[in-house]
């Protein structure tokens, strides 16, 4: 095994705390010592240990004069909201000889300060070994903590032209399985889901994680005028205090008060211009809640509305390979009149799942991806 | 080398005759004796010597005793129309010992014939090696022999949200340069291309092939009033006798006329119920020409009328990691009102060509993998 092979396995290991750690990132961490791995350790929980303190304590012998990898550069601040002292001192301490990271930091209270800290000690520090793959797992916390605003995903699952529903608005299934096993592992790893408040008349939906094993997400309805259905899945279903509801409805509204009787949670926000739920400010009221990441579901006029404004920041579109001819649109009116004027994305990926195409990308990766691979 | 890349290599040839056999097959032709290539052919162009008879002319010794590949069952009949006589008879006089085919010819008149005639006369044939890709190499051509009709392939540039076009009308350029590579290539290869004369009267298009080298294909116009401009690039480019204008209006009309005055060849056919040109009778006409298949390039009424009416037989969809938003639809109304009325795609491929994913599809690939594969 090789370095790339050690780190590898630190991402691994922190994906495994997917769901879990928010709004703290996945980190995972692998001590090697003679060319065997000789600790492990990964960050399970938001609070709980980091994952380099929890592979130093794991290890089976001591870790001085060790190799440590780490998908993320070490902490070095204590600050009086911070859970666990920092964790570069503990490296230091610990005598760890050298240290591999996939990516900084981009904490302005970490940004190439721990990577430094630990250089001035005498520490070798190599930098930027699979760093994109891990400023993706980490691409919802670097969001988060640069600007404190969550992470927003759109994910689409339509047929090859377009369409996200026939007229009718039947729209089960468009994808196949192994798509929805993907989504399911997404809201396991998002903390919110968002959808509109037609996607909750006409599908009834539960937002769960079912097709794989985790933990539920909060689930947002965007609901301007307080439709929701008492009997509604998302209020009836035993997880209706993970459920949101944002209205434009002022806090005094009758029906608001009604439904805060019966121990729904709703929000009031304001409305723009069309009537439409604010989105700058839901985001913001999410953001409060620590809410670092949320997958927005549907329908049509809310992914529409997320992309006018400029408020996601990746777009996962899943494609059947059939055809709806008219239908509803998937995207509708975002103010393109020439070619030039269309959203291009960046950082393209695209993939093939079972017969179905997933073409990826990003409205403005810089701020997922600029001070993460920062050389330093 | 091995029976593989042998075939591998006949395959490599046909493709060399590209868009000059029509409406024969592309084949092509492998001789190998004692572990080593000794003659190589190709059916270069329609009326010309097929590929087995090319190799064994070709080759550098006697052939007796030697392997021939070729990717399509030798023809076995002798018919008024026929130039060039039957190679199986050919391959038994030669001596040659063992014969490996991709696919059988499903051509009514040959259709295990030729390989049962050259059993019968003691070769040994294998048949089946590579047969997928050459049956998709001939796809055009098993279509027009088992039918008597084109093969029509539906070629659609669109965003990822489904969109041709901004409202607008602004389309180019969707895709990027790879894929309109690619799109000569196809150009070069289909005996037609089709458009509707709203393309015609938006981008004013050439239609030619330009981005590799090969020939030009004939340019097919469904324009139902006759109202292409005699100033089009299509009727002034100087290859204007490969320009067809379909019109519903009748052959007495006086556009009509005046057109086939100034040497335009206009051909009249019925209109359906909403007055559009009847689609099966204009695919009757080219197959009369000999135009075996037909590359539909658009716009969205001529890609909606020929899906709606289920007379495409292959479909390939680019989509550009854009979006649109409201815009012009690849596709409108086919009569889609639930789900399972949608279009499903049959053996679907999909690829990534830089940046953009490339998603095709049959209709109904029975016609032309069926016979082909058939095992023998």
């Amino acid at each position: 095994m090789n370095d790339r092979d050690y780190m590898k396995r630190a991402l691994e290991l922190a994906r495994q705390g997917r769901g879990y750690t928010s709004p703290n990132p996945l980190v995972g961490s692998v001590i090697v010592k003679n060319g065997r791995i000789i600790g492990e350790g990964y960050h399970r929980r938001y609070g709980d240990k980091h994952a380099e303190v929890m592979a130093i304590e794991n290890a089976s012998e001591s870790v001085e004069g060790a190799t440590l990898y780490c998908n993320l550069e070490p902490c070095c601040h204590t600050i009086p909201e911070k859970k666990t002292p920092p964790c570069s001192l503990r490296l230091i301490r610990e005598k760890i000889k050298r240290l591999v990271v996939a990516t900084k930091d981009p904490n302005p209270y970490v940004n190439g300060n721990g990577i430094q800290m630990l250089r001035r000690h005498g520490i070798e520090v190599e930098v930027g070994l699979l760093a994109e793959e891990a400023a993706e797992l980490n691409a919802p916390y670097f969001k988060y903590i640069q600007t404190g605003r969550p992470f927003v995903h759109l994910k689409i699952a339509q047929s090859l032209d377009g369409r996200i529903a026939t007229s009718n608005g039947h729209s089960q299934w468009i994808t196949n399985q192994s798509a929805r096993r993907l989504v399911h592992l997404w809201r396991a790893t998002y903390d919110a889901v968002l959808v509109g408040i037609n996607t909750v008349l006409k599908d009834d939906p539960s937002l769960t994680v079912r097709e794989v094993a985790g933990r539920n997400p909060y689930r947002v309805v965007l609901d301007e005028r307080l439709q929701i259905p008492n009997t509604a899945r998302l209020l009836t279903d035993g997880l209706q205090e993970r459920t949101l509801i944002f209205t434009t409805l002022p806090p005094d509204h009758p029906r608001v008060l009604e439904s805060q009787k019966q121990e729904i949670q709703v929000l009031s926000v304001g409305a723009d211009e069309h009537g439409w739920i604010r989105l700058s400010e839901v985001l913001e009221r999410l953001a409060n809640l620590k809410i670092a990441s949320v997958l927005v579901e549907g329908g049509s006029q809310v992914f529409t509305s997320f992309i006018q404004e400029r408020l996601f920041d990746k777009i996962s579109v899943f494609l059947a390979p059939m055809i709806i001819g008219a239908g509803i649109n998937s995207v509708q009116e975002i103010g393109t009149e020439q070619l030039t004027d269309a959203l291009k994305l960046r950082r393209v990926h695209i993939e093939v799942i079972d017969q179905q195409a997933l073409v990826e990308g990003f409205l403005d990766e810089r701020i997922i991806f600029e001070k993460a691979l920062e050389k330093i």
